[in-house]
């Protein structure tokens, strides 16, 4: 595989794993991250690395007319399902417009292959197991992530621009963040254990996800650009195992090993369930059983226990306040100012 | 009905007439309205009229701080149906993230009812006709708008934000936009009728079109916030008769009396028929067998028969070269600078 990989969001946590992979079968790689969800210290070794926003127009403009990017690995969001309700503007801004840039760019530039990460949250609560359950996306990040998938198609029907999406669920693993108190219960859980306060659960806790090891997803993504059977597709891709936020909040306990018991909130709208089919995925990738859920567990607490845990890192400027959930809030005013 | 109305888009085609129904009944009325595509001389006396752009976020907040907006009709849009391809930025900037602006002042300040202009083209070619078709749109104008529709959706389940959501049929009438040589197929082949130019058809004409006047649409919509069984829904509407793009360029020629004939151009992409439901919009709105085609066109044709058809007014830059249609490419280069 030659010409230039550039992985946007490669100092994030799904991304760092996409780019090291590909630095790995000796491609050369650039990263795009604006740092405010990822690390430098994420990056791999061999990378290049501009750090800017997507969102910012000109400077793709730019990585574009100077560099020969063949494929894009457009991982690069602020995912917050959930939070967009209250992030309405930024959401669409940095999850939906930024993308437009790259997408313009890919076309005018005559880019292989653009591969997006978007969500299971397209599904809405509409994701029940239906072999093909219709998208119908409840919250901003959803229908932002839906609005991407449907462009990409417009962009591959117009002007032959090859496109393929995943649609991940739920990934934990090595790097991820454990700074942003809004998303990916796991990393909150760890967060709060390491911390030696009791996990929070928004309502009875008996809600499940199909949680995934980073290393279940990674090469996939990384791969498909080679797949002509991936090609303008979309692929749900995880663990076909549902756990409880009950279980995982034990677990999570289990793999630091130490007590801190939960604290129940008022429960807030999310979906129960979220349900899909990764046969697809599997066929096409030869996707083995993926890594079973304590051994994962085991392995980011052993990676998180030697992270400096700080206040969360947060730009955020709320657009809507009612509704907000009270602990959100909190967390909103605890935060520290930005940096990388 | 108490409580002011805020009409965007109100100096375009749709929003004045919607504007002047509202004005009738008795309504405060502002109008807020970049003059992007509309025009002063549309707006009905006894207005308010603000020049601004809803992407304005900055002046959106003001006008609803200022005023107690009951209800929102957000019929602002540039609504360019497969140009969308070639200024995808644009077109989410002014047609989503304006939106997005709107949707956060009407939750912030307590709106009674949004009602939103969505498009048919939300269903892409997959408009065929079945019972309710899922929308897949196949351009960045289609995204955008099924979008907006998808994030009402989700702002009436969180805040409960009422709305009511319209996708209109080719609607043509008095007042329309003459000078954008993009969009609207009667307004295109009027202008060329009236200037003595043969009517342009992409294709082979024999593409059809449910053509819908204003007065079988403005109603519905101006009335829709006091209709307890509209709120929420999404509702096609306008005619049930398809007529081709060849009826229709002899049709317009015979309401303006003037025989130019047609020149063919190479066929575009764009659907070939689009046929959804209207029985529930006529259900709840009790809807009439409205105005007969070749009645409408005379009264169009009589409306422009007047007017000074000036170049092409466009602020439009192009943002993918690729594939754009060699006729749009020269109405680009000829265009006028824009005024109002
Ligand atoms: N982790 C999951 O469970 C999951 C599930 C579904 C989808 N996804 C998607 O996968 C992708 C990666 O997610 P992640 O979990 O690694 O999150 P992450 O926050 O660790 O990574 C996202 C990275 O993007 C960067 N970024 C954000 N906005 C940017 C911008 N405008 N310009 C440049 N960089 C920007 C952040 O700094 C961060 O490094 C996202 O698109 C996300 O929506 C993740
Ligand atoms: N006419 C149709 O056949 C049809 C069909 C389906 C949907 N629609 C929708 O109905 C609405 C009205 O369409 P129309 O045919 O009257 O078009 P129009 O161009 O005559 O009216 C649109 C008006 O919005 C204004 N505008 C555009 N962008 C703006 C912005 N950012 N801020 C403020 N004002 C802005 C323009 O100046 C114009 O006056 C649009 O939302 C369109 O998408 C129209």
């Amino acid at each position: 595989m030659s010409g230039v990989a550039l992985v946007t969001g490669g100092a994030g946590f799904l991304g760092s794993h996409v780019a090291e992979r590909l630095v790995r079968e000796g491609r050369r790689v650039i990263v795009l991250d604006d740092l405010s969800g990822g690390y430098r210290r994420n990056l791999p070794s061999n990378c290049e690395f501009v750090r800017g926003s997507v969102a910012d127009r000109v400077l793709i403009e730019r990585v574009f007319a100077e560099n020969r990017i063949a494929h894009v690995y457009h991982l690069a969001a602020y995912a917050a399902e959930g939070l967009s309700h209250f992030v309405r503007r930024f959401n669409y801004e940095n999850n939906l417009l930024a993308s437009i840039n790259l997408i313009n760019a890919a076309v005018n530039h005559g880019v292989k292959c653009f591969v997006f990460t978007s969500s299971a949250a397209v599904y809405g609560s509409g994701a029940d197991g239906a072999a093909s359950p219709t998208p119908t996306p409840v919250d901003p990040y959803g229908v932002a992530k839906l609005a991407v998938e449907q462009d990409l198609r417009a962009a591959e029907e117009m002007f032959g621009l090859r496109h393929v999406v995943f649609r991940p669920h739920n990934v934990y693993g090595e790097r991820q963040n454990l700074s942003d108190p809004f998303r990916n219960v796991i990393g909150i859980f760890l967060k709060q254990t390491l911390l030696g306060e009791p996990c929070t659960i928004f309502g009875d806790g008996k809600q499940t996800r199909n949680f995934t090891h980073v290393d279940d997803v990674a090469p996939a993504i990384a791969r498909c650009v080679e797949a002509p059977e991936a090609w303008g597709k979309a692929f749900d891709i995880g663990s076909d195992q549902a756990t409880s936020l009950n279980e995982i909040a034990e677990m999570v306990q289990n793999a630091v090993g130490c007590r801190v018991g939960v604290t129940r909130l008022p429960e807030r709208r999310e979906a129960a369930h979220v349900k899909t089919n990764h046969e697809e995925a599997r066929r096409v990738f030869a996707l083995g059983p993926g890594v079973e859920l304590a051994e994962g567990l085991r392995r980011v607490a052993a990676w998180a226990a030697d992270l400096e845990l700080g206040p969360p890192r947060l730009d955020l400027t709320i657009e809507i306040e009612r509704e907000l959930p009270p602990s959100w809030r909190n967390a909103l005013t605890k935060r520290a100012p930005h940096d990388s």
